[in-house]
């Protein structure tokens, strides 16, 4: 048994890694209806041994389906997430819109289990699952007092306009052509960004707010000890995360291996540290390495976290959400 | 009047940026001996409209100078500062490597202005230095609880090889050539590495620990209050730095950024964030930016750090120091 779904953005960065991870699985789709808006309709993409045409979304119809991704802006989830619904067809926001439940798996599935459909529901952005994913593991061994995190974000954080900006940049450089910074407005290329976008009044970035915000809503006593920046590094694909947490008693490393290492979707990497293009590009698994604890404070947990941003940190959760809505339909 | 110095490592990166400084300054220097060891005795480099040439440091007799900076590796000094000692030269090391009072000319020259000569003084490490220098600024409008520091750093950190690993992967990678490496383990090209070099038995690395111990040296206030990760961002040049500070009053904005605007060798720039390429190479201020509290925490500040490592961090420091020094000679 099986219900129909539809991923809108397919042709995205993000939509693209959640039609090959459907494709790749068991998951319960019959029939997948790829949509887009505009330039991208039209495209065809593979599934399942055959080529897909991507369909416009202003056209589609969401009652032939139970079950949509919107791997999009907040934009058009402002759109057309409300016709879904209508329609009976529950919604699976990547955008970080800030409508419905926010539903991290591996912590909260009774949010996706307990749902009355169609129901519209949150997937964190990558790196707030990713360090999400770590907290849950380490729950068992740490009891958390603060979060210090920086986050070496990568040119798919801005789609993949980001990474052939970044592409086009190394080349100019390279090639000694004058260099036309497009949509970075600087050198980007060989280049640490300390800011992600333009940032709000109280200077922080869109990105920095919704990686709080959401590890916040899912961890309420992270509230005030949350500590996010993030910058973005001349790197194309991935997130590299630099992790520093305070705890109450002083940590046992040796149970924090042991719990990460027993973890389901983390793999600790030992006696070396993880990269993104080394370790964490194409797995389904956040590489953690670098456990160690501070010079002098037995209570404060360092950790390093290489993972693939869009496979993992976006795809991976927002379909094992939809396998758990889906169980309602069946 | 003036005396004669030598600059020991004068080939490698830093040394060469200790030249060129005391080419364009007025440094008191009559005669200056440039020295380094094997292949690179016999280079020639231009100082003052001539060209100099690099002598071998082995033959040097240090009773021709006062003073002599060493830009090199620890073993170079260890091996080589006790007979400069021993020959009435004063000694500003570079290399980290332990020996001799550590000293910021912003925070404690008097450490040099009351030395008994000939001395052996150590300047920090770039990020010490460039880290130190902001919390002088700020210790006027902030009294510090502990600081959290994520320190992007750069192929120079690795000295020239380091510059010449990073374009040579570059380029193998965008020729589709077979990558290489070679100074680094792995691919450092288009790669954020969490890790700079091997570590210790604790998991540190040994310039996260030298930015530690300096800075502790430095401040002792942040004894078991400072966490330091280090990361190497494929990046040729400069330091791009991530602080978080918690303080024990609410933070004033506004003070800050009078504090920090306020600063010599500081630049504060506002309603943009600065970058390594378009703001600080070459430059001989700290570029500070991002100045904002947490999301709900009053008590935190964060700042996001560029500076040219090679010229600022270390050169300058060490330079202004050599002056102070100097000073007793005259």
């Amino acid at each position: 048994m099986s219900v129909d779904i539809a991923v809108v953005g397919a042709t995205g960065l993000v939509g693209e890694a959640l039609v090959e991870l459907l494709d790749e699985g068991d998951f319960p789709a019959a029939d997948i209806h790829l949509l887009a808006s505009g330039e991208s309709a039209g495209k065809s993409m593979p599934f399942r041994g055959r080529n897909l045409r991507v369909r416009d979304l202003a056209a589609f119809d969401f009652a032939k389906v139970k079950l949509a991704f919107f791997a999009t802006t907040a934009e058009v989830v402002a759109e057309y997430a409300p016709r879904a619904l209508a329609s009976g067809c529950s919604v699976i926001d990547l955008s970080g819109s800030g409508e419905g439940s926010l539903v991290l798996p591996v912590l909260n599935a009774e949010s996706a289990e307990l749902a009355q459909l169609p129901v519209l529901l949150r997937a964190p952005a990558a790196a707030a699952a990713e360090v999400g994913e770590v907290l849950v593991a380490l729950a068992s061994c740490v009891e958390l007092r603060s979060l210090s995190l920086t986050a070496c974000l990568s040119a798919s954080q801005l789609g993949r306009e980001g990474v052939q900006e970044l592409a086009r940049q190394t080349a100019e450089l390279l090639n000694a052509r004058p260099l036309e910074p497009r949509l970075v407005d600087r050198q980007y290329a060989f280049n640490m960004l300390g800011q992600v976008g333009s940032v709000d009044a109280c200077g922080h970035s869109a990105i920095e707010r919704r990686i709080h915000d959401e590890l916040v809503e899912l961890f309420p006593g992270l509230s005030g000890q949350l500590q996010v920046s993030c910058l973005l590094a001349p790197v194309f694909f991935g997130d590299a995360l630099s992790l520093s947490l305070r705890t109450a008693e002083p940590v046992d490393l040796a149970a924090v291996r042991q719990a990460l290492d027993a973890a389901d979707g983390i793999e600790l990497i030992e006696d070396d540290y993880p990269t993104v293009i080394g370790d964490a590009l194409g797995q389904d698994e956040i590489k953690v390495g670098r456990v160690r604890s501070g010079f002098l404070d037995p209570c404060e947990l360092n950790l390093w976290i290489a993972s693939d941003n869009v496979r993992k940190g976006f795809g991976l959760n927002a379909v094992k959400l939809g396998a758990l809505l889906i169980k309602h339909y069946l």
